[in-house]
């Protein structure tokens, strides 16, 4: 199981957002687009990705590839399941999820209950600039990727995801897109650690 | 430089379609994803990168990284700037190309006209499942990646590619969606070729 947890610091905790301006419902555009690198092959699903955003630190919405059923490729059909999902918002209580399409569930937990519950089945990896080269590390069996959306984690977060994190790493020279950077684990986890490939 | 032409095969040749629906005009959703994938890194863009959209091999969409000046990194507006620069297409006569917009250039040419263009100067290097893994590849100088939307090459541009083709190479055991492998090529190149980085 790959696991991709993304911090959407200003993400909407509310239905109420145009799907006409996804940047201006807190850069929602960026956290579709992490949804969808989670997800997407060529013809097909990712079955063994999972992927968290966390809204505002107040609910994390869960993408399960294996029950994922009306996932589309592009950022507003994307945004329309997150939509709908705070649509339902009520029907999540406490830390008790809501499904809310098929494969989708809402629950009120924010960053450190989500991290906490990754990383008791997962190898957290904190993708950082001063990180040790990804080619250098042996792929981990079920790594979790924390991630940022356009923001820096705060330092709150960054001190948990670095209590938390079983390994930091970097996936190159540049500073990537929370996206592209999904995209690029996902390919060197594809790969077995480039070398092996 | 490092070039991605994306051929889009049924995409827009005229600005009468809806930003709402970017999948419902000819799939332009995946040639935005391209865009975007070719330029941006976290808070800059790629200057010594170009991209190059073939419409539906009328119209060829040249962005030039160095020139860019209103890209931003969700598709509804990279979709905005194929619409404005179609809106302008009586401007581009013949192979000359119009300016639409800062770094973006509209030019009547197909496939085999942009193909040809782009050999001159670059290694062309097609992506094919039975390619070599690319990192058994020293990364070429001055690449020139072709690729194609959510439909696979024509016959026809097949063997124009085939043809033009320095390396044929695959990123990885997985088939991508053409964003993505644009993303995976830039990590490649970033790297040196995986194994030097």
């Amino acid at each position: 199981m790959r696991q991709f947890v993304v911090v959407g610091h200003d993400a909407p905790t509310a239905p109420e957002f145009s799907l006409d301006d996804l940047p201006g419902a807190g850069r929602l555009d960026v956290l579709c687009r992490c949804v969808n690198a989670a997800f997407f092959l060529s013809h097909a699903i990712r079955e063994d990705a999972r992927c968290l955003l966390v809204l505002d630190d107040a609910f994390t919405l869960r993408f399960e590839g294996s029950e994922l059923r009306r996932l589309n490729p592009d950022e507003r059909s994307t945004g329309a399941l997150v939509r709908n999902a705070l649509d339902q918002r009520e029907e999540a209580v406490g830390h008790v999820e809501a499904e809310t399409s098929p494969g989708v569930y809402l629950s009120r937990r924010g960053f450190a209950a989500t991290l906490a519950d990754v990383a008791e089945g997962s190898a957290v990896v904190q993708l950082h600039e001063d990180g040790a080269p990804v080619v250098e590390r042996d792929p981990p069996s079920d790594p979790a990727f924390v991630l940022s959306d356009h923001e820096d984690f705060t330092d709150r977060e960054a001190d948990l995801l670095a209590d938390a994190a079983d390994a930091r790493v970097r996936l190159g020279p540049e500073a990537l897109h929370a996206d592209d950077a999904i995209t690029v684990a996902h390919n060197y986890l594809d790969t077995g650690g480039f070398r092996r490939y």
